[in-house]
């Protein structure tokens, strides 16, 4: 149920990305995960200018309602996050699933400082949620302080990358895909 | 962002019901809540089938996400819920939601008793939510031991009754209307 596979993105808007890092980072985490790194990138190539793709979408950083509302429910456009920036970026089919919750998530944790040491400005989950409920997930994971939890409520950003799927047989309905 | 207006329903599935208690509770649950009744009813009125009107909807009660795993994600058929009993029902725009979390759920746990001693089997929280965050959310209000929760994670419950309403402008996207 869950997702491993690091994305680093342009540091300016029509840079394309050289990918060299990513494939380096993603093989060695799929390697440790005994997944294979190229059937894990799915649809999205790594190369992939995603602010080209999805110039207009924005997501939601993680958050308590009432920091919402002190927000006046504020979204952060995708090039607020990634230009001039290093990002790896994984997406989870949901918040309160267990692999997830287990296991993928704290690996990015117990790694935040081998990404930093290697360049990168930090390190995004996202998912198809709400961000009141990504930040409940967060803080039960204890996992704010070392990474970003972003939601994508309506699905934009997902849908954009074409990264969208039916998980209603797991009773989570449209999520992201394993990415 | 919340509701509280319960719907008792029939205690048989083609039974009609009376609405004398319903009418009782609302009044004067809304009374305590400053609300005129009248239009806190939204599209369902008094006397509603909802085993007519959603036939074959099913809810996802509130669990942990190894617990959907053991059951084999099985989702609880509304005439299981609802037949031969006495129940109240209302429904949440979003769990972790403001409001919502900190009045108006508390309200009803709070009531428990009083439900009870008036005839009513159980009281249950519902909201378009999946079945494992209603669950993490029921737990942080310590209300599992007093009202049931169920997920509607695709909506399909709210959409057949037509309480269904977009608060996009609030980050939660498709939800049901307060009830």
């Amino acid at each position: 149920m869950c997702c491993f596979v690091p994305l680093a993105f342009p540091t300016k808007r029509k840079e394309a990305m050289t990918g060299t890092f990513v494939k380096r980072v993603m093989k060695s985490l799929c390697a440790a995960h005994g997944m294979r790194s190229s059937s894990s990138l799915a649809k999205v190539k790594v190369g992939t200018d995603i602010l080209s793709i999805a110039p207009n979408v924005s997501l939601q950083i993680a958050r308590t309602w009432d920091q919402g509302v002190a927000s006046s429910f504020l979204t952060t456009p995708l090039v607020d996050i990634f230009k001039d920036k290093k990002v790896v970026i994984f997406g989870i089919p949901g918040a309160f699933t267990g692999v997830c919750s287990e296991e993928h998530v704290p690996t990015y944790m117990d790694n935040a400082d081998m990404f930093k040491a290697k360049g990168i400005d930090f390190v995004i989950c996202v998912a198809i949620n709400d961000p009141y409920t990504m930040n409940e997930w967060a803080e039960k994971l204890q996992g704010k302080d070392t990474i970003e939890f972003y939601g994508d409520f309506d699905g934009s950003f997902h849908r954009s990358l074409k990264l969208v799927t039916d998980l209603s047989n797991v009773l989570l309905g449209t999520r992201s895909e394993r990415y």
